[in-house]
C-alpha cells in the first residue's frame, strides 16, 4: 500500500475547484453537454416501468441487455466475434483496468507501457507493485520497434496502451502500429489492455480498428465507457475479452462490488434504445471540435515561441513540451495567479518524467475561455514578468 | 487469481431465477419494499436541479453531503467521534470489505473469523491468498475466549466480524463479547472489520452498541449500506475509521474505480433529507418481523423432528443445523424438486465446513409463501420419499 500516492490531477481539481479559474487541468467532460434533463425522463421511466429490477441487486457480467448493446457497439467498432459473453459491464473504466491489473500482476512483474501514459492506470498498476519496461511514444503512437526490443529482453506480464487520442498526449496509434503491437502481443501470449475511453469523441478522419480486432489473442482485452458520451456520473464502463478471462474478470468483480448499479445499468439501455446516444455524440464532436480548434488557433497565435504541441485528431487533451531546461510544475504556481490551471507532464510517466512538459484539457472550457486563457497561460510559462 | 471460485449463492440465483420456486436461497431483500415510485421522483428532481454534478465525477472520498449524513447515522448508532473525514462512501458495503482486504493482507497472511461467516467476505479474503484462525459462534456471537487463545498463539492481520443478525446464521454478538473483542483488538493494534449491514434490520430488543464504539483503536473499522434499506441497486455503502485510513482508502477506491455514482449518492441524500429513511426502516421491520414470525412458527410445526434453528433478532438469515450425519448439499436436488430452495451452509466455512446446516432467507419470500415453502422443505429434509 505505501506505493500509493494521491493522484495529482485529484488534488490539483480539489484546489482549484472552489475558484474563478480556467481550467486546462481538468481530466472531465463539460457537465454542460451531458444530456440531464433526458436523463431525467429516462431514470423516472426506469423506475416507474422496471423499477424492482432496477433496484434489487444484479448479476457480476452486468445487465444482459445492456451487454449486448455493448457487443453490438464493439462489432461497429471491427471486434467481430464481439458477443454478450464477451462483455462484461464495470464500475466505469478504471475498474476494468483495475481488475485486469488484478487479475494478471504479482508484485514486481514488469508492465510494458508507452510514456507518458493515462496517471489512473499507473497508480492501479503501482498499487500491485508494478515495475516497468516504459517504451515513448511519437506522433505515430507507441515505438513499436523499441517494444519488439524491449520484449526480446523482458518478458512483460502485461502491456498496456491507449491508441486512441491517448490521455494525456492527445496521440493516436496509426493502424501499421497497431498491427505490429496486436502481433507482438498475441505471437508471444503476453496479456494486453487496451484502453479506448474515447473511441467516440474522433474530430476528423476515419475511425481505425481496436488492436483487439487485429489478431486471434486469447488474452486481449479492449476497455470502453459511457463516461466520455453519455457522462461519467453513472459510472457505467465495459471491457471485451475472451469468455474466460471475461468469467474471472467477472468472478473479481463480484468480489470487489458484487454488480455495477443496476439503476444505471437501465438508464443506459434505455437512453440507447431510444436512438440518443448518435445523436449525442454529433453533438459533443462539434462542441469540441471547436473547442480544439480554438484551442489549436490560439496556441498558434500566442505560444509559437514558447512550445511545441501535438495536434489531436480527438479525445480532450493536447500535449505541450516547453524549452527542455523549463519546468511545467514550477510554472504552475504562476500560472495560477494568472488564473489559469494546467497539469505538469512528469506524473504522467511511471516513476516520474520530463519536467518540461504539461497537459492542456480543451474539453472543460468553451471557446470563449479558452481564447481567454491561452494568453495568460502563454505568459505564464514565458517566466519573467511573475 | 486460482483461488477465486464462482459464488455458490450467485449460482444458485442463477439456475432457479427463471423457475417457479419459492426461494430461502436468496442473499435478497423483497424488492416489492423497495421505494420504487418515491425514487423515481426523487432521480428525476436530483437530475432536473443538480444534474450537472449528478453526472459528473466526483471525489474519491463520496459526496460531501453523504459523508455528513452517514456521520450523523454512526452516531446515533453510538460511534461518538464519527466525523465527515471518518466516512468512506463505497459501492455498496462490499467495497468497503474488499478495499480494507486489499489495505491490510498480504499473500498468506492470517484473517482471524467466526465461523460460520459472510461468504462474499471470505471470497475477498481469498483473493488476496489469505489463511484463516477460524473461531466458532455460539448463541452469543464469537467465542471470544477461544479468539483471545487464538491471537496468544498466532498474531492474525485482520479480525473479521459480524455483530448484528450476523449472516448466515442470524446471531447476534452481546455486549459482553463486543467489548471483549474490542479490547482484544485494540490491545494488540490488530485491524477489525466490523460488517454491519444489517443493523437497521432490528425486529426486537435494543440497539447494542457497534465494536467500533467500545475501544479507542486507529485501525478500527466499520462497515454499513444503504442496500438493505433503500434499496441494493444504487450500491451505496460506507465505511468508518480514522481519517489516516480513510486517507489511505480513498486512495485505493480511487485506483479501483475513482468513485462511487454521483447520482446515486445524492438520491440517497435527498431521500434522507426529506426524513423517508425512518418510515422505510419501520415498514421493512413490520414486514419481515412478521416473515421471520411465520418461519419460525412453521419449523416448530414442521421441522422439529429434523433440526435445530436459530432465532435472529433481526436481520435476513435463519440457520438450520440437521443431524450430524445428514448433507444440506445432497438434500438440494430433493428440495429443488418439491420447489424450494436453501443454501447448503458449508461454503459459509474458509475452505469448506460441516455438510449437515442450510441458510434460510426469511425476506425475499412472503409469509404466504414461507408457510406454503416450510412443509415441502421439512419432506425434503426429511428424505425418503424423494
Amino acid at each position: 500500500m505505501a506505493r500509493v500516492t494521491p493522484s495529482a490531477i485529484m488534488e490539483l481539481i480539489k484546489t482549484t475547484a472552489g475558484g474563478d479559474y480556467i481550467s486546462f487541468a481538468s481530466g472531465l467532460p463539460d457537465p454542460a453537454l451531458y444530456p440531464a434533463e433526458t436523463l431525467a425522463a429516462i431514470a423516472d421511466e426506469v423506475l416507474r416501468t422496471d423499477g424492482r429490477m432496477a433496484l434489487q441487486y444484479g448479476p457480476a457480467e452486468g445487465y444482459a441487455p445492456l451487454r449486448a448493446l455493448v457487443a453490438e457497439i464493439l462489432r461497429q467498432r471491427g471486434i467481430g466475434d464481439a458477443t454478450p459473453d464477451r462483455v462484461l459491464i464495470t464500475h466505469g473504466s478504471q475498474q476494468a483496468l483495475d481488475l485486469a491489473a488484478r487479475a494478471f500482476l504479482d508484485p514486481g512483474d514488469p508492465v510494458l507501457i508507452e510514456t507518458p501514459s493515462y496517471l489512473a492506470a499507473i497508480q492501479a498498476f503501482d498499487s500491485y507493485e508494478a515495475t516497468y519496461l516504459p517504451v515513448p511514444l511519437d506522433d505515430a503512437g507507441i515505438d513499436v520497434a523499441q517494444a519488439e526490443r524491449r520484449v526480446r529482453e523482458v518478458r512483460p506480464k502485461l502491456i498496456f496502451t491507449l491508441p486512441n487520442f491517448q490521455n494525456p498526449t492527445g496521440i493516436t496509434q496509426t493502424l501499421e502500429r497497431r498491427q505490429r503491437l496486436a502481433t507482438l502481443a498475441a505471437t508471444h501470449a503476453i496479456p494486453i489492455v487496451e484502453d479506448d475511453a474515447y473511441y467516440d469523441l474522433r474530430y476528423e478522419g476515419e475511425p481505425l480498428p481496436p488492436i483487439a480486432a487485429l489478431a486471434r489473442h486469447p488474452l486481449a482485452i479492449y476497455t470502453g465507457t459511457f463516461s466520455k458520451t453519455i457522462a461519467p456520473g453513472p459510472r457505467v464502463g465495459f471491457l471485451y475479452a475472451q469468455p474466460p478471462v471475461v468469467e474471472r474478470l467477472a468472478q473479481l468483480k463480484q468480489i470487489t462490488d458484487l454488480h455495477s448499479s443496476s439503476l444505471a445499468q437501465r438508464i443506459v439501455v434505455r437512453y440507447c434504445e431510444r436512438g440518443l446516444l448518435v445523436p449525442q455524440i454529433e453533438r459533443l464532436r462539434a462542441a469540441y471540435r471547436a473547442r480544439r480548434d480554438a484551442l489549436l488557433t490560439a496556441l498558434a497565435a500566442h505560444g509559437r515561441d514558447l512550445a511545441t504541441w501535438t495536434r489531436p485528431a480527438g479525445g480532450m487533451f493536447v500535449w505541450l513540451t516547453l524549452r527542455s531546461d523549463a519546468d511545467a510544475a514550477a510554472l504552475l504556481p504562476r500560472a495560477l495567479a494568472k488564473g489559469v490551471v494546467y497539469v505538469p507532464g512528469a506524473s504522467f510517466h511511471p516513476g516520474g518524467g520530463p519536467a518540461n512538459t504539461l497537459r492542456l484539457n480543451f474539453v472543460s472550457a468553451d471557446e470563449a475561455a479558452i481564447e481567454r486563457g491561452v494568453p495568460l497561460l502563454a505568459e505564464a510559462l514565458a517566466g519573467g514578468e511573475g
